[in-house]
């Protein structure tokens, strides 16, 4: 295999997370389309690659793959300027990936998957209310934390920004209101003023089909 | 400062990868409790050190605080035996951390924190109950990878292991039976015979108050 191969489905905010970053990194891609609403991450093929079933997962070399979106912006911006060489700063960029996958993806982005990807907001409407709260307890934390910041780790554009990023922009899908949140607002804009920005279902990939 | 200093919670089991980590690393460090039933993750002095307002924080050196105890985790084993230097198997221990913060912990560490921390198993039966199948298919998943392996990468105990063990161990305080899962349970007992182990209670830290 020449070209990394990316599992991918292409309403998610955590396949889009490496979408992202391979488009702003240049590097070129194949992208494999799997409906996550019919199943096709329970299949044993897909199995195979990621035992936990969940996309993203990226063959990074025949046959070895890479699941946890957060872990594969990692592995992919290790020596690039996405990722701060510092070792103090490198932990603080891995903070927040864990506060994301913790504290914010497991209620912003679930709330826009039941609400906008499944649609149904009313069959789900206790699951989404006790959301609510601590969805926006995280934005609490990202709100007070660039106040005085341009972005979340060294004053410079990092995997942090594009972890938290991917759910945060569309977080009103989920029906979260990011207008008492001025400085996420700004921050959004000062991401998607990024070269070689992508939005979150644009797709520059050699798609393909196996 | 010149030692380490760990925000902690004794029957933490994410405090505890911090306190098993820096042992068998032979660092020494200050431990400060901070009880959490008390509210002393909610002062003001402790949100300054982490606004998410969570144990554990490391304070790495004076005023410079990380939280987040997989962060922590790299942070302080990278290059060390704790943690592969080769890129696609480090890549393979943060997948496991996430995995660990997001398929693992809300499920399994919480139905503990609820039953035996909190002690409020009735009161909270339904969240319990809730909990219960996605912490077995985090088990599952892990039996099925332990089957074949001494230890979850590259046949070597690394913080990936420290990660699943530190609330895998306990599982049984949360209502979870590991009973079916032998490759866990000889897993368990490998991590339990590496040098300098130390239980989730012991405490081989300089105590301070301060």
């Amino acid at each position: 295999m020449e070209t990394l191969r990316l599992y991918d489905f292409l309403p998610s905010g955590n396949g889009y997370k490496i979408r992202l970053l391979l488009t702003q990194m240049g590097m070129p891609f194949e992208r494999i389309e799997i409906n996550i609403l019919k199943g096709e991450t329970r299949t044993p093929e897909f199995l195979s690659k990621n035992p936990n079933g969940k996309i993203p997962v990226l063959e990074v070399a025949s046959g070895k793959y890479l699941a946890e979106s957060n872990a594969i912006l990692v592995y992919l911006s290790e020596y690039t300027e996405f990722l701060p060489y510092d070792r103090f700063l490198r932990a603080q960029v891995l903070q927040w990936l864990f506060f994301e996958q913790y504290s914010h993806e497991p209620f912003i982005a679930t709330s826009r998957f039941l609400t906008s990807i499944l649609g149904k907001a009313k069959e789900y409407h206790v699951e989404i209310e006790q959301k609510r709260e601590l969805g926006y307890a995280a934005l609490k934390v990202m709100e007070n934390h660039l106040i005085s910041r341009t972005f979340f780790v060294n004053e410079r554009y990092t995997i942090a920004d594009i972890a938290l990023f991917a759910y945060t922009h569309v977080a009103d899908e989920g029906g979260f209101n990011l207008a008492k949140f001025p400085a996420i607002q700004a921050w959004i804009e000062r991401v998607k003023a990024q070269p070689s920005y992508i939005s979150i279902t644009q797709d520059k990939s050699a798609n393909i089909t196996i």
